[in-house]
């Protein structure tokens, strides 16, 4: 991705650490593909009956991380109290993903892959609250 | 919209108020389509400088409605800690919004009705966390 | 919703047929919550193996729909050779998902309802397009 | 991103040749994120009101490119005509994007950057209607 490229060249960018904005933004769509191919992976497991909250929550993680992650893209004129809320509800929503992802690691290695995948959004989500402090 | 039948058609529903639910979809993608437009027709105003931060605002609000609408639809094995997080992060979105709104009310009428649906929408939002406590 | 009400207040609005265009727009979100109710409703449901189809092409549909409606609702300098390409692509889509969703019509009420709207989408799509024209 | 990854772990994969395939969802997604950017900094540019039509189909683009990455990393019963009419369609709006960046290239470096993953994501989609065919 030429994430990093791209954030750059921007007129007016934010104070916020240009190294934590980029990973959080990789993340978030890192977590929109694996999600999306997670829930629909799991449609075509002979299982999917035992597969159906995780299906429910990567297809909630999905849509949550493509919003987040385009906010947290915007540059211009950001307003601090909805990005924190939005990246906060970001990282209880990869969290909880991830949870319940580890719970059919074992089985299925695309909820293996998601989960790694959510935590690591879940990390950089709270990195980047942490660095808007 | 058709919200009200199908979500009254779903196998599992959730135990929350399905007026309140019923309502808060609605304002969800009402404000999809209303911030969409409003910082659609920013763009097209003579000043649309005055109206950067609008546009932000109403673009952000609008992924942000547009992802919680979808969760708040769904009603298979929901996640309240999840769910919670997501709308009230909304309610603010839409609150600050409707602010930026306010500001332009005045001159611009778009701004004037799309101030209103944010309103609404952040009603809804905190109505639902409420049913759901 | 407000969509009219919003759409009347573009500072330069599109030359095309205005009712047109609001139904069109109007459409698109309602076969979003809708198509994501049914995709959800699925899951559900104790024969959700025969339901995987529809399922699939519902999410497929919600996420065309999402787009198509956010491309339509903005008036500022459209391209026609884009927007009638995603219109068409849109009333594709919205058929084959309504298609689907016939032949599970008579078991379960969620599709029933689902391919009507993804029928009134198609329909409205199609009208779009010609208006265009 | 780990679009390979999980791919590959699909229990039902498609018959599409997987490099082409993982291409275009690597491509429509870089281009969601660099869209979504380049629109926010049209929007912070001193010249805004000469980047109108740039940034109107930037996220008209960010919009399409989200749906199909969307569809295309669904491999569970796809249907053909529905994945085809929308990467026909998303190819047509890249290219659309891309012309009109390249002629702010000069002038904006974002513009130059996100024209280049324009074309990367319009190539990436006429590859994959190829390999379809």
């Amino acid at each position: 991705m030429t994430v990093r490229e791209i954030i750059d060249k921007h007129p007016q960018p934010t104070s916020v650490d240009r190294d934590v904005l980029v990973r959080c933004i990789e993340a978030c769509f890192d977590c929109v593909v694996t999600c999306t191919s997670c829930a629909d992976a799991n449609l075509a497991e002979p299982d999917v009956q035992d597969l159906v909250r995780c299906a429910r929550l990567c297809l909630d993680c999905a849509d949550t991380c493509n919003a987040v992650g385009r906010v947290v893209t915007r540059q211009t004129q950001p307003d601090v109290g909805v990005t924190r809320a939005l990246v906060e509800a970001c990282a209880t929503t990869c969290r909880t993903s991830a949870e319940e992802c580890e719970r059919h690691a074992a089985h299925h290695e695309h909820c293996r892959i998601c989960a790694e995948v959510c935590r690591r959004c879940e990390q950089a989500c709270n990195d980047l609250v942490a660095a808007m402090a």
